[in-house]
């Protein structure tokens, strides 16, 4: 939540000449509804564990990168891009509920998973369910199809690559980076990218935007894999440590002694990547990619959303969960 | 396949002004190596994985009811609707990939199934990867994304309320033709609506193609389902049985003494179904929607792509495989 200051009022005792501000939460709101009524399945096991997962929330931050690279963007009706985010919300969550299968995760945003209250089964269609809804929103969208066709490909690839490099045991920082970058910065970037075209942008508007949205992605992800090395299950709301035990994320990939899974107790294994300097590291690099992708947004004329953006940018790496 | 015979000649030895007919052959090819290219992802799992399941085979009925569709409404230029047809076959392939994990199939199209060979998290994500693909051979066609959302979307209700009747034991008539509607008519339904769509015909034509794909699609499940009790895994190249061991299908439906599932081997199972008159009664069923999708052809002028759609229809009842 952006809990926006009062503006500082100038000296006579008027109000300043504000700039209109962007509602990011009645946006929000709106795509919420939006999704919750789009997975209203008369089969009552894909719309029930659908809106399970939905109704637990998340940080919706690709969505919130929808609609403020739309408004930074020039774009103003903001139900033109609403159904773009609420889609691109749908293929993160469906990505979700499959990896859950296959991680066998059993909690997911502080609630049981689909997987461990519907079972495999129903879990593989519900995934299956929210993909095909993505569809229905992207629909009247014309070309912008392109841009999500691309996005929900990579993610695919980046989740599959990662299986692959793990099994093979070639968990090494190039294919971790190309891993993350299918897997996670590709849809931040469709995601800002999709708010741009919405908005009719001009090409170097849009490139910057989704230049920003692909480099908080790469961040994102990074400081994920942090997270799930320092933070209990409890404050992430979902299972911690799986990455590392599994011998996958930034640490496994910048630390060589992890580079083949660990047969490490998870505690133990967690002390000695704390004693190591991956953690710092990754930091390091997460930092690096917020700037870049913040310093990417001075082509844009200021606003509030792009001021919003900026915000949104360094939230990324200043989470605990 | 189709084998034409050559047009018999007129007696004063030149040859007849015959109609130009369809080269569906042609067609196919053309689906295939699209397909093919498609898939062509740079993770290894990916592509090799895909490829398999293609390069496998299978009927093809739904891309050969979308380009005769095309062709019988007028469509000429087949290219046009190739990429419609392509798009429809990795919906139901991908499909098919999903379904082999939560039924544990280990034969698919006469070869091992993708799960048995890559396992069954590399499986869950070669049919996300293959649904990501239909987006990107759809992304061109504007509103024609709406048939195939809805029709992908029903495919995956269809699934869904399967295993939950099978589940909840509630597999009655009712609920099996729902389900039918539902899994499979839906996807035989766009298929024919797409090419028709692509071919720019009128509401009228375009409407008796998508009632014809339609109740194909009804009667093709009847058979299959009565094919997993007749046939052996050989000749279906794929395991046999499995419908009616995990208590679905046709004749679980229509036999009330198979409602519960069976505690009987698979073999008296069998051989108690084949006393019955179920099979009896699914084969005029599936012969009745037969003839209720070929007379609605009527609106349609004639023409050799029509007269193949009508083959297309008896070729569905009249298989052993």
């Amino acid at each position: 939540m952006t809990h926006q200051q009062a503006p500082a009022r100038s000296g006579n005792g008027a109000p300043p000449l504000a700039e209109p501000s962007f509602n990011l939460q009645a946006a929000l709101d709106q795509i919420e509804q939006l999704m919750y009524d789009t997975v209203n399945s008369d089969v009552d096991v894909l719309r029930d564990a659908s809106r399970h997962i939905l109704s637990a929330g998340g940080k919706r931050i690709r969505p919130r990168l929808t609609v403020l690279s739309f408004a930074a963007a020039g774009g103003s009706d903001v139900s033109l891009a609403a159904p773009l985010a609420a889609a691109v919300e749908l293929v993160h969550t469906a990505s979700v509920v499959h990896d859950d299968i296959n991680d066998h995760g059993v909690v997911r945003r502080g609630r049981p998973s689909v997987n461990s209250i519907w079972g495999r089964t129903f879990a593989l269609l519900t995934g299956d369910y929210l993909f095909t809804k993505v569809y229905e929103l992207m629909a009247p969208y014309g070309n912008l199809n392109v841009l999500m066709a691309e996005a929900a490909s990579a993610l695919v690839e980046g989740e599959t690559l990662q299986a692959a490099a793990v099994k093979n045991n070639q968990f090494t920082r190039e294919v971790y980076y190309r891993i993350i970058a299918l897997k996670t910065a590709a849809l931040f970037k469709a995601a800002a990218g999709l708010g741009a075209r919405a908005a009719g942008a001009s090409r170097s508007f849009e490139q910057a935007l989704e230049s920003f949205g692909y480099h908080i992605g790469l961040a994102f992800q990074i400081v994920d894999d942090v997270l799930d090395v320092t933070a209990g299950s409890e404050q992430l709301g979902k299972t911690s440590g799986i990455d590392v035990e599994q011998g996958r994320g930034f640490v496994v990939a910048h630390d060589h002694a992890e580079q083949a899974p660990s047969t490490d107790p998870l505690d133990a294994l967690r002390a000695r990547i704390m004693q190591g300097d991956a953690i710092h590291e990754a930091h390091e690099q997460a930092n690096h990619f917020v700037e870049v992708a913040v310093s990417g947004l001075s082509v844009l004329p200021d606003s509030p959303a792009k001021q919003q953006l900026v915000e949104l940018a360094w939230s990324v790496v200043d989470r605990s969960a």
